[in-house]
């Protein structure tokens, strides 16, 4: 369950290297080992479309390797079952998005086996959760205490771990991958374009996913300002069947309530297909673009 | 310093009838009292643009009453200035964003003294508190405490105050204004546009008040279809030489950077000429709208 930490007596001169160069552009990262089909992480990965991601990532890519992060990987049954099937190409470690030690401590497993990133896939979100967080119908029932639950776990988390895994996705650009840059793919939602609110409600999740896409795109603006070989995007998976959408699938139609495995393998098209003027964009599963 | 109480025995009957009837067109508000002038509150108005609003606001409005919020009472000098000029159309109370009872009481007191409201101006903001909040020049800064408080203050405050005034509104609507309906506006700023994000920096700021802009846009949503004689707008009141933007006003040309009376001015001017085709608007000081 752990990753392999062998490597870990060479660091202290690779990290000091990297952090001394600053890795401002592909053509340094040569001094970083280069693993074929790259390394990915998926953060938020024991269910839903984060397994999903982490399961044809390493089923598509014959060579890639993937870090899978969740709050508790003891539980996390669907990881522990793919890495039986794919040992050493998958590694399984605790990111708990409320605790930013976990972030350092998982950016620096990273570090010490692979040195670098091309992929982080912040895949983790959260909607409701009985008797704690409940997706509003009114401004009436606005909960101080749901509003600050969702903005840190939907919009502070995968922007902390965005910061955390910087130095090794500029270390790692698109080397390895068929792609000239690195991607930070964070799962937004159409329901969080400003633009788009038509229905009104769900407020907590609503800002909480305006806040990570203004976040995103801040960070998007600092990537090519920086020139860096890492580029930020926005995805919007549709209305996918898992346990995140369950209790409110029930006005869906069926046409547009979509298996995980098609939207994951729509978003992935696009991930893998990704360039530098994608920078800070914001789409939908079929590559069009959503209004802000 | 306190609301005046004296009616408050006669106010448990309206209240109930307030909230049996919904209150839900202009019509039936004429069941409240109408205050000539109409019946503002000011919430954040201790220094600042806030202040300059309740002053503007009594100046320029003869018969208009206005309560004045803010979190220490007796360390607001400047309002304490205006209540000796102003008398009894001036409420000084305390309001603390961090404290939801506090915004109860506050609604209570306007509601036992005035039973309606026809404006509310969310004045309040942070940007930047020396050795606790500072504006983000890069990912590698950005901190979990900062991105909470920032939204905490910014974005769940303002929400949270209009949820607890909304009764309020809907029983004023535009009764004794110029208008045919009451006004939410809040403060935002054209950094919170995602579309207009080309500089990048300043993450905590920037989220907080894109969340704010989904937060306002979302209740909009919900006025319109209730068909409550209140909007909401948000307000970019340009670079407005106070504390708040003082620490970063160098590289702002002479001609852009506006003095707080000619900033609330035109404010108020888009908010006086406000009618139902705003709501959910995000407009800047000269009128014009901000993309999202």
């Amino acid at each position: 369950m752990k990753l392999n930490l062998l490597a870990h007596s060479f660091r202290p001169f690779i990290k000091h290297f990297a952090i001394s160069r600053g890795f401002s552009s592909v053509s340094t990262s040569a001094s970083v080992a280069k693993w074929e089909g790259g390394v990915s992480m998926v953060q938020g990965a024991s269910r839903g479309i984060g397994l999903e991601f982490v399961k044809q990532l390493l089923e598509t890519n014959g060579e890639g390797y993937v870090v899978a992060t969740c709050r508790y990987p003891k539980g996390a049954t669907g990881l522990m079952e793919l890495k039986n099937k794919f040992a050493e190409r998958l590694d399984i470690q605790r990111l708990d998005l409320t605790d930013d030690s976990t972030m350092e401590e998982a950016a620096n497993a990273v570090r010490n086996k692979y040195g670098s990133l091309n992929l982080l896939i912040n895949a983790s979100g959260i909607l409701s959760i009985p008797d704690v967080l409940h997706p509003e119908t009114t401004l009436s029932k606005v909960q101080r205490s749901s509003l600050l639950l969702a903005y840190e776990v939907n919009a502070v988390g995968p922007i902390l771990v965005t910061k955390h895994m910087w130095p090794l996705l500029k270390a790692g650009g698109g080397s390895g991958t068929e792609r000239d840059v690195a991607v930070v793919a964070n799962l937004s939602a159409r329901v969080g374009s400003i633009g788009d609110n038509r229905l009104g409600g769900w407020h907590s999740y609503r800002s909480s996913k305006a806040a990570l896409n203004q976040l995103t795109k801040t960070t998007s603006v600092e990537f090519a300002r920086k020139k860096d070989p890492v580029i930020c995007l926005l995805l919007h998976p549709g209305t996918v069947d898992t346990d995140l959408s369950r209790p409110f699938q029930k006005n869906v139609p069926e046409d547009k309530l979509f298996s995980k495995e098609f939207s994951v393998q729509k978003l992935l098209s696009i991930i893998h297909k990704a360039k530098s003027s994608d920078n800070g964009k914001f789409f939908a599963w079929d590559g069009s673009e959503i209004p802000w």
